[in-house]
């Protein structure tokens, strides 16, 4: 379970950057700044853990997980003129972070006995809504329900991990798998521009 | 029990139904028209749980709650050039649903032994938080803060079964006849058209 | 404690007060003032026994939580005419609340034995996450993610307590002194229009 632990880290990482550049962006100041970097790094895994009432959530039993997105966000708000040049990379750790939000996000939620669909929930929740929530504070959209294939690559993750666990396969590898699924279909997104349909 | 199972299930549906086409309508892709069918299905019932602390909340136990708004979605997403035509009926069966969120949502709270204006306010929640998500999420100011006997007809219908389990009607007719005051305020309201108050 | 009950209800009505005039001002019927004078009144507390998991919240054990922002609110409502004269007054009463729902809530965290940060983090929610309720329900940027020492008094008094009650000083005179540190910078940054630095 390390890995699946040192991927978290990266991932808390690149959400609290991109939560914290977001906010950097809008104008905001530090203080805005350090709760978009925030929110957008846990905000997800906070919302499923009151969801299975798991309490209190990861967050306050684990501080690593705030005192990162602080860390980041600070950094962020220092050091944001040479981000641009880490835009690039940022995108690609965010793939990173999102597979396995998910797969931990799922795994969780089966392990805490929901139904299947439940289980996908939880995984897509735990992956995408730091970044809803990041949006709702800036007062937009939300990014992921106007374009690209993101939650799609969260929603098929989430279902091969049910699928696989269904399956018999082991708990590990079934997670790697699942993670890595997700990770690859979201850079292909990113390489070759795919979008999802609207309605016409 | 089983006929307000039924028009919970009927609700469920109006309310997704209803998200749904506000998706589409706002230009979003799948994913979006999912996301907002689901929250406003399952958003007030979801919220109410989270606050009684009766967790996982009753979509997550029951999944029904989860596929029903999941497959509206999904055919309102798909057929929805021919939705203007049923849009009048939506809003009765929306009216249905309302009643029906509220007085489960009151009645729940009773039992969990909340005092009288804390039940009225988790059945007010029940029945009107899902549509505020929804619109918080599409980033408008929520429409029931803005017009229409819609809260008020919640409130109504929430205070009389606080009053009518406080007199010692059982729970079955005083539920019954609850709903029925909001239904039919609701659907008083939608034909002759009356407003709240505005400060002025 | 009864200085600080005392303390916590005069917050409430101003907290209250506050959020139905932003309603009043917005254009709402009276349904979306009650909204959002209670929002900002609990808003911050209720998340906070959320994410605790100390559930049913706050408000729904005391009910006086309800009631008087409901009454709050329908007097704002009714005699907004006349709010412009006690304004400079309410901002002072809103630091008093700022600082008492700051350390109640940093307090309320240690005694759920979360970690420093966790316990800084929950005073911070505690006194502002009402606000931000108000304002996303309001289809604004929060007010407190753009300007003015606000949050950092916040953070500044959660982490005075935690530190304070680390060294051993007892818990009563620990809050006093730590609320009254974020009452009294709070009205010095009213005073002198102090503000945070913006990143450029």
């Amino acid at each position: 379970m390390n890995l699946l632990y040192l991927l978290d880290l990266i991932g808390t990482i690149a959400f609290a950057a991109s939560g914290a550049l977001a906010g950097v962006r809008r104008g905001m100041d530090l203080f805005g700044v350090l709760v978009l970097g925030m929110v957008t790094a846990i905000g997800g895994g906070t919302l499923r853990d009151l969801l299975l009432g798991d309490l209190p959530p990861f967050c306050l039993r684990n501080e690593t997980y705030l005192w990162l997105p602080v860390a980041t966000a600070l950094l962020v708000f220092i050091s944001h003129r040479f981000l641009p040049k880490i835009e690039q990379p940022l995108l690609y750790l965010d793939a990173v972070g999102l597979g396995t939000f998910v797969v931990i996000g799922t795994g969780k939620a089966i392990a805490f006995q929901t139904g299947p669909l439940g289980a996908v929930l939880m995984g897509v929740m735990t992956g995408t809504a730091g970044g809803v929530i990041r949006d709702v504070l800036s007062n937009e959209i939300p990014l992921i329900m106007r374009r690209e294939i993101y939650a799609s690559a969260c929603i098929l993750g989430g279902g091969l991990l049910v699928m696989l666990r269904h399956l018999g396969m082991t708990e590990n590898l079934s997670l790697l798998l699942s993670a890595t699924s997700v990770i690859l279909l979201r850079l292909m997104a990113i390489r070759y521009n795919w979008s999802l349909p609207k309605a016409t």
